[in-house]
């Protein structure tokens, strides 16, 4: 069958990392995984309670209204009270099937064919390859590491954009935009009449001070969130976005039609999740440890070149003097040391090859024995490469 | 916020006659539930179990591969060979987030912006929404009621379709297209080099002779198939997707980034519930019972214009003798027969304004006291109308 020119995405490559990892865990090795964008804990201990209890019921777990079950779009209009100490309407937000349910429902309901989309490179993949999935162009602004790889004014302004989509934290550097610069990219966006979309999923993983969230600046932004990293829900695939008053029908329209609802399931055990914060904030506690480690570590055994992470669970590391092909380095990576990293170019197609992603979202023990690993490899390598000098 | 001209579609009448009958419902009233098109039946005993007993384990239940758990891809193959002695290649198996999760692969992997994708009227309102949103567009396939209302060859043929989406049994009318008439559809297609497309969603639910699936037919067609019909699990939000071999990775890669997967939890519930056909052909009898019950009753009661349903759970009636307006006079039976049913409109943006759908999903006493009400509300009406006269 002939197929779309707009399905000719670029694979996810970190998940081709997984998939080669747990072929050599079928085979006996032990594996340290470095690559994962995901919480080793699953869901919070008291958010499987209430699945447990709901299934134990007569509650048959039908369709529930597209926006969302009501008790759980108040419980995150709460969160925004509590975290940020925004006065929220319930009514503006609307949950969704993971974050990338979000973006499906928020691009469409923005942006037609050809609609010219602003993404920072280095950022998470999927923002490139949705928009082109949905027959939008996503346009690349390559950030300066001297902004901590965040977009700034001048990387857009005049670019004819439709949309700016930002992330912060962001993914792979971890790094934020604070309140003066996320003030300066919302106010540019606004005059230049390009709708503004902020990817919030790393909030509530911050370590030195808190994330900004766009809502707290302007209530004409698409907000983006979701229960997968804080609330360490990856695999239930529930999220939520927070629009415009005026934005809400359009969306709950398109949301009705291209998911029908969340799952009904998932949806229970995200309202639950948001009482267990005790259990929460120690996972950040490991996160926290983990940082610290690598951060002091990683430059030790062969990775001087990173940028201090602000949040998210993941360093970026250049690794321009080891490779010119990060995806064959981390390849190399995964055999010899037993480590899975991910290579750059998931990220940024150009910059991206000679760069590696090293996610801590694991156990502290396996972080450390990550290190060692990597440390005697870059070791070997380095030796290797004297003798053939 | 300025929106997206695609992102301008119909609302779905029948979540706003699902909202209207809940509101009633708050303000104490009884309503018979005719509107909606799920089982009153949770996920089967078996499923919730291997639900309970997983979330009791140490799995954290974080991310599958995009293209599902294999066991249950594997599953789903053998499905092929018990209901209709097909041999499936499990690799050819997509596991969706419910069966417009596979919609939306299917139309981004097939179609382009402007892709002219042919549907039939009436048929799934979503269809015609979900292309409009992904910048496609339907092409309504006015059929007839000669044609038990499915698509024949000279309905679509020269009509410059890139795309023919079919559904047997269909929704709203529940009719079947046989081996001969599914086979000229699936040959005329390819013949002019149109991509088909088979929802067979309502496979399972069939009452006088067993549906046929278009992979009966050809390997070359996408099948889109779902856990929320037969296997009664909506609100989980799974479903799969067949498609041909050298589609597998292009679909694979739109998942890893459009879905990352199908919630976790959900395919572990679609997986055991495969082996639970006991159950599952037990809700089978009682839609059984209902379909009879309203064929005979339904003309007893004043709706003689009916198409009797092959497959599904619904019964289309023709009311152009009642109404010029099914959406009022939907409206006019839920408030004063207290009977919630859906206004042809959802399915047929023309000829709907005369037709209207029961569903009858629901318990089997539910269907009786329903009937009793249209019978005294139709009664009244026409007393009323002879009043008048």
């Amino acid at each position: 069958m002939r197929n779309s020119s707009r399905s000719n995405v670029d694979p996810f490559i970190v998940m081709d990392v997984m998939e080669a990892a747990r072929q050599m865990e079928e085979e006996g090795r032990h594996i340290v995984h470095m690559e994962v964008g995901q919480p080793s804990s699953g869901a919070p201990v008291g958010a499987v309670r209430a699945v447990r209890e709901a299934l134990g019921s007569d509650d048959p777990m039908g369709y529930t209204v597209a926006l969302g079950i009501p008790e759980l779009r108040e419980r995150i209009a709460d969160l925004y009270r509590r975290w940020y100490g925004i006065d929220l309407d319930p009514g503006r937000v609307v949950v969704t099937n993971g974050s990338t349910g979000g973006f499906i429902l928020a691009f469409n309901a923005l942006f037609d064919s050809g609609s010219r989309v602003g993404i920072g490179a280095p950022g998470y993949p999927s923002y490139r390859q949705i928009l082109t999935a949905l027959g939008m162009e996503p346009v690349n602004l390559v950030t300066r590491a001297e902004n901590r790889f965040q977009p700034v004014v001048e990387d857009f302004s005049g670019k004819n954009l439709d949309g700016l989509m930002v992330a912060s934290p962001g993914n792979p550097t971890g790094t934020m935009l604070d309140r003066p610069a996320l003030s300066k990219l919302i106010h540019a966006a606004h005059d230049e009449g390009i709708s503004f979309l902020s990817d919030e999923i790393y909030h509530g993983l911050e370590y030195e001070q808190k994330a900004v969230s766009a809502l707290e600046i302007s209530d004409e932004v698409y907000v983006i969130n979701s229960f997968s990293k804080y609330f360490s829900m990856t695999g239930w695939r529930v999220g939520w976005m927070v629009v415009p008053e005026d934005q809400v029908r359009v969306v709950e329209r398109l949301a009705q039609n291209l998911f029908i609802c969340s799952p009904h399931v998932s949806q229970l055990a995200a309202l639950a999740s948001m009482g267990c914060d005790d259990e929460l904030r120690r996972n950040v506690e490991i996160y926290t440890a983990n940082r610290k480690l690598l951060m002091d570590g990683l430059p030790k055994v062969g990775f001087p070149k990173i940028a201090p992470p602000d949040g998210a669970f993941y360093i970026y590391a250049d690794v321009s003097d080891d490779t010119h092909d990060s995806r064959v380095f981390a390849r190399e990576i995964l055999e010899e040391a037993g480590v899975a990293v991910t290579p750059g170019l998931d990220f940024d197609p150009i910059r991206g090859k000679t760069t590696l992603r090293f996610s801590y979202a694991g156990a502290t023990e396996e972080m450390e024995e990550g290190l060692r690993r990597l440390g005697d490899f870059m070791e070997r390598r380095s030796c290797a490469k004297r003798r053939l000098a």
